[in-house]
């Protein structure tokens, strides 16, 4: 299933994307998108059968906002440098285990809402990434297949990030990665049954128009299975959190000099394979 | 005034400490002492009188659990290498700017729960805190008058760490900051009105009854205005948001080998001035 959120800002409510791309309301059956819903197997069935029963209500999605496909989002947990392209570009080198760092939850903004450029910022940057969203409460996963089976599915997450801020200003990146609207995230949260291979997505992202990544899940140097195993010996992981997986080459930071660094009035658009697509224009904070 | 949350985790209610040392019920004024509270001025206000006039039930204390004395905390900023001291025991230089990470809401427990040393830990480390919780939103403060005034108040708070994770296992120290019930905080916020310095406050720790941190806030490199100035211009800070302010000398890495660690069995208190004690007995996870 694509789940989804719509309607203005803090006041979304829940939706579904069916099979023939008209948007259903699921406001009926369930409060919202979050992390207590995808913890809740029954109500989820009941949605695929009130998806299959044709029962739903059709919503006009004219003019209709998009926000984040999930709710009362716990914690953005991120992994660094973790497709091979990528660390080579930064001249990192490959990470012996993952490089783990935290997003709020209040970075996270619809898919296509505006991006600020933070004030002062001279190295505002692009991330397209797979996120993975977290459906049974995670602790010291031992295997892979335990862990793809504490994930409740995968969105579109751009991971933005002032690389002044995260690499020159001292202490963690935490400090590059947290600014407001720092973290567009959907459109959609498929859900995992309908990504038979989390490591055959291609992911695309272009700047005014100009393709700057183009990479493939393949390329990632710690699974999805593998990333949320280790994530859990460190943390907890709840229904409803996110991990944004890493990002393929080509960011501006990895270009030549001078960089193109993000500004007020770019657009960047980024999609992953069957997960859907990001549109957001960059202002001014 | 002093307002903390007490009953079984994840249903606590509403409290006051008032003057005399009697727990009153706020629930019949508020629903939760959060973010949303602390943003409400009349909220705050209708508290301040119903203490005053006398009007609050009394709480039989007998047997009940103390919360964090905030609920729903978006994020907690943490602070890295804030006292002279600290800096000094871990060898690292003095920071030019405030050293930036962060914990995950959901590491908050309450003053006296349980902690649980990692499975596979072998470097769990204490470490006492001035915390300060948000009560105004705050986006490129100016002045550390500004900064002030968006404070709604101080609590304790125990910023658990594992060294090992946090320093030897690549990547941010975020690693080893955010396992399970690895943030206590409380027992009370102290509201901002009652804490004329915030610079001027002891902080001591003690484990098994040996004391190990004994500090001032004024040691700290960033003052609390400061750093509540220095975070807002790379973040938003929300009412409810925490910020973790540093650490003086004395924690267990700071020591000559074989180096103190945390094992189950130990008991951790600590307490800042005017802001009350917390007690953990460690477990293992």
């Amino acid at each position: 299933m694509k789940l989804l959120r719509v309607g203005p800002a803090g006041a979304e409510r829940p939706a579904l994307l069916d099979q023939d791309g008209t948007l259903r309301d699921l406001s009926a059956l369930v409060s919202d998108i979050d992390g207590g819903l995808l913890a809740d197997e029954s109500a989820l069935d009941r949605i695929r059968a009130a998806a299959g029963a044709g029962v739903l209500p059709a919503l006009d999605a004219t003019g209709l906002r998009v926000g984040a496909p999930v709710g009362r989002i716990g914690k953005v947990v991120c992994i660094g440098l973790n497709y091979h392209d990528h660390a080579a570009e930064t001249g990192a080198a490959t990470p012996a285990e993952p490089v783990v760092f935290l997003k709020a939850p209040d970075t996270v903004v619809g898919p296509d809402d505006t991006v600020l450029v933070p004030r002062r910022s001279v190295k505002t940057d692009w991330e397209v990434e797979l996120a993975v969203v977290i459906g049974r409460t995670a602790r010291y996963l031992e295997t892979d297949e335990q862990a793809l089976a504490h994930v409740a599915g995968y969105a579109v997450s751009h991971d933005v990030s002032e690389r002044e801020f995260q690499i020159e200003r001292g202490g963690t990146w935490d400090k590059g990665k947290n600014c407001e609207t720092f973290n567009p995230l959907g459109p959609w949260l498929v859900t995992a049954d309908e990504v038979p291979d989390p490591q055959a997505l291609s992911l695309k992202l272009w700047v005014n128009g100009e393709l700057k990544q183009n990479g493939s899940t393949a390329d990632q140097i710690f699974k999805v299975a593998e990333v949320v195993r280790y994530v859990s010996q460190f943390m907890t992981l709840y229904p409803g959190d996110v991990i944004n997986t890493g990002t393929p080459a080509g960011v501006a930071m990895g270009q030549p000099e001078p960089k193109p660094y993000l500004r007020a009035g770019d657009v960047v658009e980024l999609e992953v394979e069957g997960l859907g697509r990001q549109r957001q224009e960059l202002k001014d904070a």
